[in-house]
């Protein structure tokens, strides 16, 4: 069989190394050898033997009768889209590691690939190594999915993790992540929780089936935390995480993406650096938790190429992957019930005579007070932050 | 489809419930609603309603062509070896949570299924609800498993989890997991490695697609295990685990069951009481870890039901499967290197006369001393506790 790669960057070098490292064991599970006969990128690379089959056009491509599949790696939804669409409706099997396009696309992807009788696979779009999107479409099939949790984006991690053991500030961190190369130069997409968000609303598809749009996904992002919130959080013998997480209600979900802080019996507590993992809760299997590397050249693409032996074994028949276009209304955010840290300049007196029961938190910073609010909804929440009156509010982080 | 079910003990059960309670999204993913049509188990169950569909000949299933999908829930290797056989034969798929069968006949029936065109398929049979099986064979077949180390044992993991925390004694813990239900009465195959070696066993076929024959894995239960050895791993600030293992070396394993020295640093150090999790490492996929319900009725119920699932998504074609009935030869234990804790009731000078380099390791224990030695082969360690005087050793746990 036939492999052509569009993107020859990180993730897409990857999948050549991978193909040729590890040739014998994937051609013996595919159950035939698998070739790169072409890849596609704006670059020539010259002297490297990759040039030998650089094509700059897709339809050289989406018209080469002997590629059967087709890996996407260059990211973003435009040009992605476009080349995708027109591999499926040329009959190719597409495998993706692009999180943005599959946020935004892929129900219908899934659907023109049905129509066509091919495969559109996209386990690398979500925790890089870590198998989790075949988990839930091929293993957990029996359950119903109550919560999925995510840590699901390696820089945010690695920094909450820097900060942690080391007590450093935000802006300290994240200037060595992108000395390190673990952080982009424009860093925004994983500070905010713009990449988690996405993520978040790819899981909670496929375990409801329906499209979650990631716009509807109430997103907040690392950049609020300080060492200050980091030394609480050590005194609640507690980390701060970044987590993506949905819970079942009704016939819907909450879905966040936020910073929490989490306590040592929490399945994500132990999960450090720039490690992913996603917690689990079925009705029948109980809990379970899937843990790895989130990020990086060799996972990632080794995450596409269990993708590509996936389809090899599947070349004739599409695999039913349910995520139908039909959009699911998430439940309002505002009902979620949470415990709640909250900082604050007013004297402990003004907290307890807003909040009925509180547990006063103390890491030795002067002007302020830390607590812990009773579960309360996110509007009850605001109302008695109302209260308080927001300019008394120093910082405020959920607990998990 | 129809569905039979043989065994109708806790896993049989759970799968019949399983099929009902989430009959509408297993009946989705399926593609279809699936019935269970007969349970084959010597029982009568008069009263309860599955009595109505209980046969006594595995006969009346297997030439029964309603039947579509066959459950296999009895326990050991006679008769579910001839009933499941005469299933496949018969051109039904077969799933089964029998570890026992799987490691002694599972590479013969893999090949009798495809001969058939059916599937044989066994997620439930290593780490419960723990999608294991299925990332082995469908998700991390890119990468060559170079590690494999898993927490396989729910009784055992449960009883030193009892005996960190508790300090207690070997025998009070297990007297407590049986009264609890977590050990059976005869606690052997638990206690003394037997299961834990033929769940490693059954992974180390499927990373190196040959037979691996239980029978020739080196396996220590935990029956040596004393509250005294527990105050040594706190001073070393380890935990002692029941660890099943494997270790790519050359074109063989190194495969053991033996209980270990973790530090916290390691994967599964976190992982306690009666659940499992089982650690992969892949040449280009890095570290991995995937964690559960390793026992329980659900949660192995769930991964059968995920089988069936499977099975009905492919009912017209035989899923490739590599472990062929080749056996692997085993590379040799002796050969293998550890760092080990050793017990001696010799003083430090002769301790230090006979390894060159030790870390002794303080627990307040009088009349004894513990240290922890270089790493060194199995084979070397042995010559060096000659010369100690085996009577002389209290006791020898490996570090992890």
């Amino acid at each position: 069989m036939n492999v052509a790669v569009m993107g020859y960057g990180t993730i897409g070098s990857g999948v050549v190394e991978i193909l040729k490292v590890n040739k014998d064991v994937v051609a013996k599970r595919a159950g035939e050898e698998l070739n790169v006969t072409k890849v596609l990128d704006l670059r020539e690379f010259e002297g490297d033997p990759i040039s030998k089959i650089i094509v700059h056009d897709y339809k050289d491509i989406a018209e080469d009768p002997d590629i059967d599949i087709v890996v996407e790696t260059m990211g973003g939804v435009e040009p992605a889209y476009t080349f995708v669409k027109a591999m499926l409706e040329n009959g190719k099997h597409v495998t993706t590691s692009n999180k943005a396009l599959v946020a935004d696309k892929g129900a219908e992807l899934i659907r023109i690939a049905r129509e066509h009788k091919v495969n559109f696979m996209f386990e690398a779009s979500v925790g890089g190594g870590i198998p989790i999107i075949r988990t839930l479409n091929s293993c957990l099939t029996g359950d119903v999915i109550e919560e999925i949790t995510g840590i699901v984006n390696g820089t945010t991690n690695y920094m909450m993790t820097k900060m942690t053991n080391e007590g450093s500030e935000f802006d300290d961190v994240l200037r060595e992540a992108q000395a390190k190369g673990y952080a982009e130069k424009d860093p925004t997409a994983d500070i905010e929780g713009h990449d988690a968000c996405r993520k978040i609303a790819i899981l909670t598809s496929l375990i409801c089936g329906q499209q979650v749009d990631y716009q509807d996904v109430p997103t907040e992002g690392i950049t609020g935390i300080s060492a200050d919130d980091i030394k609480y959080a050590a005194a609640m013998g507690r980390k701060v995480k970044l987590l993506a997480t949905s819970t079942k209600v009704g016939r819907s979900y909450y879905c966040r993406v936020a910073p929490f802080l989490l306590e040592p019996g929490h399945p994500l507590y132990h999960v450090d650096d720039v490690f992913n993992a996603v917690f689990v809760h079925g009705n029948m299997l109980g809990d379970g938790m899937f843990y790895g590397s989130g990020a990086g050249k060799l996972p990632t693409a080794s995450a596409v190429v269990g993708d590509i032996v996936a389809i090899a074994k599947h070349i004739d028949k599409n695999i039913y992957l349910e995520w139908e276009e039909e959009k699911l209304t998430l439940a309002n955010p505002n009902q979620q019930s949470y415990r709640y840290f909250i900082r604050t300049d007013l004297d402990k007196d003004a907290i307890t005579g807003i909040f009925s029961k509180v547990d006063f938190v103390d890491a030795g910073i002067s002007g302020e007070t830390g607590f812990i609010t009773d579960e309360l909804t996110e509007l009850k929440l605001s109302d008695m932050t109302e209260d308080m009156g927001k300019e008394h509010i120093i910082n405020k982080i959920r607990l998990a």
